[in-house]
């Protein structure tokens, strides 16, 4: 395909050592060759590709040095984009990387639109769609274990196996179609029926194994909403200083858009846990008093997981009944704090009343328990799974939503060749599944999809 | 000189499209080659300078695929720090960039402190340290002009000059010692000493030529404090939203550090602006009623420039005249607004009133006069120097400081000579200035400076 030349910034905003005004396009090269100086007078034009040039940008209006760069010449087709790729490396600082994209903007780029790189390696083929979902969600991921999962999409381990379900089915299709175009055999029904429904009932178990890695997909690739609770004084505000102190805290600024947004999550065990209303929880020691107010009703409902702080040395008390009461049916830990003093709290009971949830005994005072801690959430997300580094995850709610339509589609073709419904209806079936599943990984896509998916991107990728 | 070898994350932190990771030092290429797979199984070692590698890197320990990522490759000595470096770039992301620094540290890497590259660009003689502080301020520069200035020196343009008086005043020793040493000749003290008055004459002046930058050197490099005073209801968040408006705003983030420290800058002519208690004036009109009290006076005191707004439909009122005495001896612009109403202010009287302030009328509502008041913030600084983009300015405070102790020490041999102090006392003034002016680019510093100027660089730089 061919596009024009697009150029922005590719680190992120702020001061830093070094900063990079990225270009593509047909005429990269040209547009950094009417501003670049190198010593030793020769163009990137004559240069070989994948090579680095030290030299002056000039601005060509004023004849004035504009700043001293590295300049990275990559020509296509072996480049992120496979267009002709220049990567302008200038010191880092806002007005020297403003300047240099403003010149390069001068000289005829375009500034690329959010996601535009990336964009174009997809439309030139060199990525597909789910690959080029990786590539943001690597960019976005928050532990190294979500970085493993995006690193396996943007390499392509999603996509071959969605090839694959898709090579089924159109195998299938292809069968269905030969029968088809040859009714001299009378048998036509009864030898392709089976075969189509031994395909799709593969292909169903198959999109249903990805479907139940989705949990765990959306966890790592967004965090584990967190919320602790319990009465006053229970140690609720220690609990969260270990799990902060304990681990590395990921603070992570949303690029460009809103800088206020200071999300805080912590690393357990490779698990993101975005703990929710910190803030309150510092504020005051209460959570208590204050269940029953709207906000904490949103702070329960939002969490995915929630953190029951008791306190082992007391009986169990009516407030922590209500609390067992407000977080029925959710995902629990009970803490059972206060090790260091004597045991009153009845942990049988607690287990019936919280629906067998775990419950780990801990003494924050004397630092210990925090480990077991960390390992029932762990277990209690990934159970079984903590050491499969080569497993494919799905991750992403787009891909998660194709899945299960794929899959009704799929037990629909199943269903009606079950029902002995003529074999060219359920062709129709098998086909739709075929699409939707080619939606993952773009094959058949809307363009106005695309457009949505890519601005999502950060600028200069 | 042997350094170990050092990396650090180079790129601002934050969400971005790429992050780099560099490498400096005779293991840089060992070190990389030891986690990277490029495609063709060539190794960097093998592999010609200022060239880029696509491929992954490898976690040694495991065998598992770490990240994507792009390596330039530049061999000694045509580096930025004149050994061998290493720029891994990487998808950008707080983990894929922590997880690439890490690998190369766990492989034989030590984190460098910040400013530690250009630091080694100082002591392996590419720069020197004027040059090596250009670079900072290039990095922090807030407008345009302010970074000509930094890449000027940057370049070198602050050193040739220190390398002109140093030359002087070497050569006058010189002549000094050959006289000493053959004191056959009568008359050597005839001889040398108008020399050396005239030498040191010559240097004095030029040192107070550089002097003279200063206040405009700051201001381009720190921006010029500006506060807006007048009583209530002139225009003062007119003004100020003017400003604000009709000029890029610079929101500099500190980076790393403190990510609280928001300040906000306008960019009036090339001329950063400092707004002094931009939130005072937002939160409320009445400046005048804080008058006297304590905060106020510190912003008055922090200004460097006040814009007093009043109303030039009334006439002077006796808040004004208090106005008037709190700016006195300041550099103070009078904003007469309000011109879209009939005057009644004498012009006159508020030009003797304020010691003959340059006075702007405006009609901020009708969106009249603004340019005017740019223009007279522009001349009120850099007066007759607006077009003179290759003037050294001395901006760096460290610089300013010697340039003074300079002047004194050559001050002090002219005063000795013209006394007829004997020739070879004068010297040592003589050798006082020479080595003073050397700490300005770094010839006869001292290690703890060298250590605290690079310690105030940014990280990877």
């Amino acid at each position: 395909m061919e596009f024009d030349t697009i150029a922005a910034i590719s680190t992120p905003m702020g001061e830093g050592a070094i900063a990079i005004v990225r270009l593509s396009g047909d005429e990269a090269v040209g547009i950094t060759d009417k501003l670049f100086r190198s010593p030793s007078g020769k163009t990137l034009a004559e240069s070989a590709s994948h090579t680095i040039h030290y030299g002056h940008l000039v601005d060509p209006e004023t004849g004035k040095t504009a700043e001293e760069v590295m300049v990275s010449l990559m020509k296509a087709p072996k480049t992120y984009t496979r267009e002709d790729v220049i990567e302008i490396n200038c010191h880092g600082g806002l007005v020297s990387v403003n300047r240099v994209l403003e010149l390069a903007l001068r000289s005829g780029a375009r500034l690329a639109e959010p996601g535009e790189f990336t964009k174009r390696a997809f439309l030139n083929g060199r990525i597909d769609l789910s690959q080029a979902e990786g590539v943001m969600d690597l960019i976005r991921s928050k532990t190294d274990r979500a970085m493993d999962v995006a690193l396996g999409q943007m390499e392509g381990r999603l996509s071959r196996l969605i090839g694959e379900l898709r090579q089924a089915l159109i195998e299938t299709l292809a069968q269905v179609e030969v029968n088809i175009d040859y009714p001299e055999y009378d048998d036509v029904e009864e030898m392709t029926l089976p075969v189509l429904i031994e395909k799709c009932t593969w292909v169903r178990s198959e999109i249903d194994g990805l479907i139940r890695t989705s949990g765990q997909g959306k966890i790592l690739r967004e965090g584990l909403s967190t919320a602790i609770i319990g009465r006053p004084n229970v140690g609720k505000s220690s609990l969260l200083n270990s799990l902060l102190q304990e681990n590395k805290a990921i603070v992570t600024d949303i690029a460009g858009t809103t800088r206020d947004i200071i999300e805080e999550y912590v690393n357990v065990r490779g698990v993101p846990l975005k703990l929710v209303d910190t803030a309150g929880i510092r504020e005051t020691e209460d959570i208590v008093e204050r269940i029953g107010v709207e906000r904490s009703r949103k702070v329960l409902k939002e969490a995915d997981l929630i953190l029951l702080v008791l306190n082992s040395s007391e009986e169990l008390s009516e407030e922590d009944i209500r609390l067992f009461e407000a977080v029925r049916g959710m995902d629990v830990i009970v803490v059972a704090n206060k090790t260091d003093l004597p045991r009153k709290l009845d942990i049988d009971e607690v287990r019936s009343r919280t629906g067998n949830a775990p419950v780990v005994t801990t003494s924050l005072l004397k630092d210990e328990g925090v480990d077991e801690l960390e390992e029932a959430i762990a277990s209690m997300f990934f159970e079984g799974r903590t050491g499969s580094q080569d497993m494919t995850y799905v991750s992403n709610a787009r891909h998660v939503a194709l899945l299960h339509q794929a899959r009704r589609a799929v037990d629909d073709a199943i269903s009606a060749a079950e029902a002995g419904v003529p074999v060219d209806m359920v062709q129709i079936d098998v086909t739709r599944a075929w699409e939707i599943l080619g939606e993952i990984v773009g094959d058949t896509v809307q363009e106005s999809l695309i457009n949505e998916l890519f601005s999502q991107f950060c600028l200069g990728k």
